[in-house]
């Protein structure tokens, strides 16, 4: 065994320890937990902040764009924010030990179906030092402890940040080694930690489309993968334009760079005409740049639309994440229903319409997380869903689909009471 | 790519094609096509028994043991048994289009989370035949295209079992390539199938140790593994001993080869003279083997207790499968829970005792699948859970954790329905 296999099993090793004292806490212990954790972040407050300015520091050195540098930067005023989630999570109602059903089949054993901790639940993740906090405690919360593997330009602060939780846990009854993080960049540590699976029980990659295909290929434990948002808005003929162009718009442009902006408007023959005369004024106000097939492109430039190209077959399978859309005319619903199964990866998708039938069509029909009638898809958000905070979107259709909380990192076990009885 | 990949890749396509069908499928159409499978099975009830003479024959000639014989024979019998079992499931609720929940959170999107179909599964199984039959009308009823993969010994019953049921559910509108069996036993057709996740959403091997690592190690879908039970009986202080006794014979002995049974035996150290002295007799009657630690040995050694031996580290850790028990005096109820953390496989395990407190301590201590108080570990059943069917028993923590029936062949979507909502 190398020294790093050495040292990341001893990691898993402690995990594993940590969590079956975990699974013993009461709702209360938890919450003092968080609250002491919070506490401990808000203290540190001028140290993460020196800690991150060396990560920004070799950030720059090494040429971070911008936008990088942004996801990358700790403030006074972030940190508040950490822990003010913090607190959040402590407020919400422990998932474990709720009863999920509860019955007696004729044999008389009483069957308790109850939510428990996973165990040990194992994070990958790339620059923003705030998931080091986030997911931290969205796993304690489920009873769950933690190994976090943050992406190398963040070091620095995901240590300070893991440093801070598990001390000001520990005076509040944190096990010890119920937060850990992989101290090391090296990336083999991640192949390492997705075959340990006698010490961690499940992986969640989040982040590039490279980084989770390195998990999925090396993981012998479950992998719960967060991947990209290619969504679809569909304008179906029964439409109202108005709706239709302020849902559009907001899917696209509100925050395009995340997995839940819309990357593609399909829209049908019979309202096309209508839809971009009403759209495309708002559309090119921003500017977004449409990327279209020969039929919208022909009545996008009939309205002097700018900027616009042609698309080609690879803008259907693009997620843009920035002010680039693909268009596309569709002659029915079912050829909207067709497009998305095909080159969509099933995550959010809409459809706009005034027709009840249509709409249940598509509701049942898109094989998505999450299908949308008359509502924008950038509503896919554990916060926007009432979950009170979230561990990201799965695009996985076992165990977690879509917004993924606290539930969500929970399983269950059967509890059986009986009075002698043998089969 | 390989003729094999290409020729196992197709019918993967095929069977996402089918999925789409089954998934609008309405209760009453798959009820239709299960009792069409049935008719057509009893109906080449004599056929079936003709394609098993090859096995079996080949099997002979093989040196396959008795027992592998005998669950690999199909008589008119048993082919009676695997319809009837097929009408059953026909007759059970089914899953999918349940609502799960639904709510309405501050911003007025209406959230509906609903069952749906998972889409393509992929059974790998060993030797007998009946699974094929049993898998397959499972998978369907949930609405998803099955991919069966049969052990080579039966691979003649097979491909006559799975041509039935396709051609029996097509009268009644079953879409082609539902249920597809592998046709051939190359074993790179596993790996194949466990890599091609474009196609297949989760793979269930249900067999031996080395045929559940082959399948963890390729994998790249999830996997829903059904590992070893080393299931133990712990008889705490204040058991009732007659109890006891009876649980303990029925966990092992009722039916010694399957994964419920129980493989370890503790018994607290206040209670072993008695508690030995009142089940020795009907231990030694079967006869069971006892595999005992010093203590456990002199108290049994002394009551004249045979057929005994030694029990060494191995012991703890084997699935004997067989009237072999291990056999364990322990100091305390936590000292029989941390045995059980470290050597069982979270299967099924049981207290004995009249203590609430110890038997609430030991339900939510024990971090397996099935926890008992005074029953026996052979009820972890689908069938005894009142399930209706299973597809086995899962020993993961994700999906699905213990008896996997209906609901645990689902997944979930999220249906919104909105009046123009943007974010």
């Amino acid at each position: 065994m190398s020294n790093l296999q050495e040292q990341i099993h001893a990691i898993g090793a402690r995990a594993r320890a940590a969590s079956r004292q975990l699974a013993a806490l009461t709702a209360a212990q938890k919450a003092d937990i968080l609250h002491a954790m919070a506490d401990e972040l808000g203290a540190r407050s001028h140290a993460l902040v020196v800690a991150n300015a060396d990560d920004l520091a070799r950030a720059e050195t090494n040429g971070l764009s911008k936008a990088a540098l942004d996801r990358l930067r700790l403030t006074e005023n972030r940190i508040a924010e950490m822990a003010a989630g913090i607190c959040q999570v402590a407020s919400l109602p422990d998932p474990v030990g709720e009863i999920l059903r509860e019955w007696t089949p004729p044999n008389g054993i009483r069957i308790t179906k109850i939510r428990t901790p996973i165990g040990v639940i194992g994070i990958i993740y790339e620059s923003r030092p705030n998931v080091t906090s986030d997911a931290a405690v969205l796993c304690l919360k489920a009873g769950n402890a933690v190994i976090l593997r943050g992406g190398s330009e963040a070091i620095s602060s995901n240590l300070a940040i893991a440093d801070a939780l598990q001390a000001g846990g520990a005076r509040a009854g944190l096990p010890e080694s119920a937060v850990q993080l992989i101290p090391t960049t090296d990336r083999e540590a991640v192949k390492i930690m997705a075959q340990m699976d006698g010490f961690m029980d499940v992986i969640i990659p989040r982040g590039g489309h490279s980084l989770i295909e390195h998990v999925v290929t090396h993981a012998r434990m479950p992998v719960i993968k967060h991947y990209d948002g290619i969504c679809h808005v569909y304008v179906d003929r029964d439409a109202d334009c108005a709706m239709a162009r302020d849902i559009a718009i907001n899917a696209k442009c509100q925050r395009p760079g995340v997995c839940n902006a819309m990357e593609t408007l399909l829209v049908h023959r019979d309202i096309a005409s209508r839809f971009f005369a009403a759209a495309a004024p708002a559309f090119s106000a921003y500017p977004v740049e449409m990327r279209a097939d020969p039929e919208a492109f022909q009545l996008l430039a009939g309205l002097g639309y700018k900027p616009l190209r042609k698309a080609d077959e690879q803008s259907w399978r693009t997620e843009y994440l920035d002010l680039i859309l693909s268009v596309r005319v569709v002659d029915s619903l079912d050829e909207a229903v067709a497009h998305i199964e095909e080159f969509g990866s099933h995550h959010s998708d809409a459809i706009i319409t005034a027709d009840p039938a249509a709409a249940e069509k598509f509701l049942s029909g898109v094989d998505s997380a999450t299908v949308y009638w008359n509502a924008s898809t950038r509503f896919t958000d554990g916060g926007e869903f009432g979950f009170g905070a979230e561990i990201g979107i799965s695009t996985d259709k076992l165990h977690a689909r879509g917004p993924m909380a606290l539930e969500e990192l929970t399983s269950y076990k059967y509890q059986i009471r009986g009075t002698g009885q043998t089969r």
